[in-house]
């Protein structure tokens, strides 16, 4: 299994608001940055998977804050791929600041389909990049 | 009881990504914009508390997706308070297209601080603006 | 000539930044909402255009800040479009507060393409979009 | 004369649009993004300066887009800082793709204010950070 990286960066200017902190609603952007680069560490870059016709839409997210972060603050992002079912896919999100505060958590599910938007045999079209989600994954299609 | 109007807009373009339709980060705009509009609707506009000293930061937010929306389409957004304590508020969000289908739903916590960051007495502080959130909930305090 | 209404809105909280006031990035996006309303205006809404397979793309963009607007100011803007050629357009903006005072001030240019990201011959190919196009302009390809 | 290295990071997915590249408002922020590691280059993040109660808010910006960048490309920003003067503050920026193809030129200007948002002597008040800027920049209040 590949050991997953925390994904970190700066918090940038724009992303704070007049109450003086990060707006909330980019940590839902920052969940999709760590999930990018959780694909580009199992080698499955989603430019990838979308030039192979796959795309990943969300279904759902949610993210509850406990401690703020403001510009120039760094943070980290832990990912779990929770669960991957070759139709589905489930991930969880911790950010912490610099000193290991645990500031925001977060989830979201995702359906896996083709280019006409409808679901298709995963394992059997592309047995490689299913097998590498599911070894990355800590819950396969039936555990 | 005051009747509150769905809040409803157009997609900008740039709230679309190369997948062809309304990036899922831009729900949790559109819910501030909702909430906005609501609070305007019963006469305690967000700019009118934050210059009493009053800020409601988002404690936990979540959206579920699905249809999507894209360029154009025109959307609106029904918002429930769904509970009001003094201390936190409780929002639910249905978002619909222009044919009244359901595109997203969400809910949102917020927890209604002072200046110094702190919970107060809102009901005994300001009374007035009190009364008017805790009629606008569809839950009280002790319900 | 048709004569083009500003565009107006009401600034969201999460366009401002920890200044306090409207982030400078989202006055280009403005821009792009004041277009997208022109367009409507003119009855060629840009959505109409892709479908037919016209992308007009930004060239360049310029804004100049004077007075800087915040959360829930009301914005009114007032664009020109300079001049028309079939290949290229250009557009002027100008920003206004509700008291009518001048907040900034832009510029865009774009060009013309089809699905191939070529320019093409608009004036042969959509003679009557065309027409409207340079009916709005203030100058035409030869003026 | 402090060398400075080019800013460089990966597109992200939520900064393209349905044309499938990158929303051109992005590149204004990536200009701030370079500025800010240019400030943070130079050991004067700009948080630091806020601290000190200065602000460098925008008085103009501009950019001209001449090769579209889309997701997971790998940019880089040259940034020079052509002009400080205690007052006002003049940059330059280049970004490239990861073949070193000019992709968009920019340029932003800036004044330098105090809490209150008046001018201030800078060079009485902070004559080292001025000195770092006098240093970093190409050319100096008179030149």
């Amino acid at each position: 299994m590949i050991e997953i990286k925390p994904y970190s960066r700066t918090v940038y200017y724009y992303e704070t608001d007049r109450m003086g902190i990060v707006h909330h609603s980019n940590y839902i952007r920052w969940f999709e940055e760590a999930r990018d680069d959780f694909m580009r560490q199992i080698n499955v870059p989603y430019s990838v998977l979308e030039e192979k016709g796959i795309i990943i839409p969300v279904l759902s997210v949610s993210a509850t804050y406990r401690k703020h972060l403001t510009y120039e603050d760094k943070f980290s992002i832990q990912l779990k791929c929770k669960r991957f079912t070759g139709i589905k896919s489930y991930f969880e999100y911790k950010v912490f600041d610099e000193d290991g505060n645990l500031c925001a958590t977060g989830e979201s599910s995702h359906c896996i389909l083709n280019k006409d938007l409808k679901p298709f045999r995963f394992k059997r079209e592309f047995p490689e990049i299913y097998n590498i989600f599911a070894e990355a994954a800590e819950e396969g299609p039936r555990s």
